[in-house]
């Protein structure tokens, strides 16, 4: 069981931790996605696509991002609704885009009971609109701050912030830390390390290993401290 | 002048600092790229767009990721002898096959007293076949240490070795690095920093600015220390 299970985290579904299944991973992709936020995730967790099985989901064939390249999708997003974690990117254009279309928002049908799910950046307003965050604590990127805000969340200045079954992040290289902390949930802290290990800048692992370390235990004792008034 | 120009830098063309043009940025890829090393330049890079043009080149019209990403080319790599900047990708299956492959390796023409030249973990491979990096300081991915070893360069434990206008990075955050020097070089050290800004997780922007001045810093000086003999 890993250190960094908040308190209040749900018990992990029978699903993924089948002996027989291979965990199921869906990136929640849509037009004007943020080029990085999408790519950042999608490479760290195909550092270890054997043990678990990546899905790029979308709502059409292919996206194009904010910087222009064409995308294929490897499945529609209402696949997402059977996946054991979820994770959703962002987007400046996309995120409002997306929110704005009632055929996205209302093909979600996710359960933190059961699922992991997982967001990047103003990828929480999209857990928002679903219902997911509430008055509780959550993250962003620093520049969508006050719009969370707005929305009635409690967002913290914390690269990740963790409750329960739901991770948000903000600032695009948390990234690592969103999928470290859905490595460790899934298939533990030695496969969470073997993940991250390759990303390390030479010369700089120790350094680094201490940064995601930290940034894991920071986000679970986050959490704890607000709640819906 | 940046303070983190190696003292034997050399001077930037007079074509990327000519007011009527933008600097132009090539990334050279290849089938079985690894996504990371690619994407993170190129979301990176992305960030500030509208100063400098970046390009995809390939051999082909579009190349495939190691984790099946088929991704549209925007030009030739005989494009990379005219270009600014050319930034080198890597790959675990693709290095080896690009070195292999008489067509990629012979069209380049590069000339470092006129051109900055990058690259990312095993796209060192590739300078070093190309003459430029020879028996002095490099680095690469810890993974690729000894085989870098063995062509001749002297391979340093550090995420990014600046000589002169050859800049290599290992690890594949270390993209961050590699493009913070080009940002530098090209557009000054305040554009560096607004190409990073957006980048940094949050509630530790403060943080990761110190390990990137650090990594800049220390990439000019482990350089200084070898040549050849």
């Amino acid at each position: 069981m890993s250190v960094y299970t908040s308190p209040n985290a749900q018990t992990p579904s029978a699903s993924y931790g089948a002996a027989d299944k291979k965990p199921t991973i869906a990136i929640v992709a849509f037009d004007e996605f943020t080029d990085i936020d999408l790519f950042l995730m999608w490479d760290i967790v195909g550092r270890i696509q054997n043990d678990w099985q990546v899905k790029l989901l979308g709502s059409s064939k292919s996206h194009k991002s904010a910087l222009g390249l064409e995308i294929e999708m490897q499945g529609h997003i209402r696949e997402a609704n059977q996946a054991d974690a979820v994770l959703f990117i962002s987007g400046k254009q996309g995120i409002p885009l997306a929110l704005q279309d009632p055929d996205f928002i209302n093909t979600f049908e996710l359960d933190p009971n059961k699922q992991l799910l997982g967001s990047i950046c103003a990828g929480s307003f999209i857990l928002q609109r679903l219902g997911l965050l509430d008055c509780r604590a959550a993250t962003t990127h620093p520049d969508a701050k006050t719009a969370l805000q707005k929305t009635g969340a409690e967002v913290l200045d914390e690269p990740l912030v963790i409750r329960g079954n739901i991770a948000t992040a903000g600032g695009c290289l948390s990234a690592m830390y969103l999928c470290a902390w859905l490595a460790e949930r899934l298939l533990g802290e030695e496969k969470r390390r073997e993940m991250l290990r390759e990303l390390l800048p030479a010369g700089q692992q120790p350094q680094f290993e201490a940064i995601i370390d930290a940034s894991l235990q920071s986000a679970a004792e986050a959490a704890i401290q607000t709640a819906c008034q």
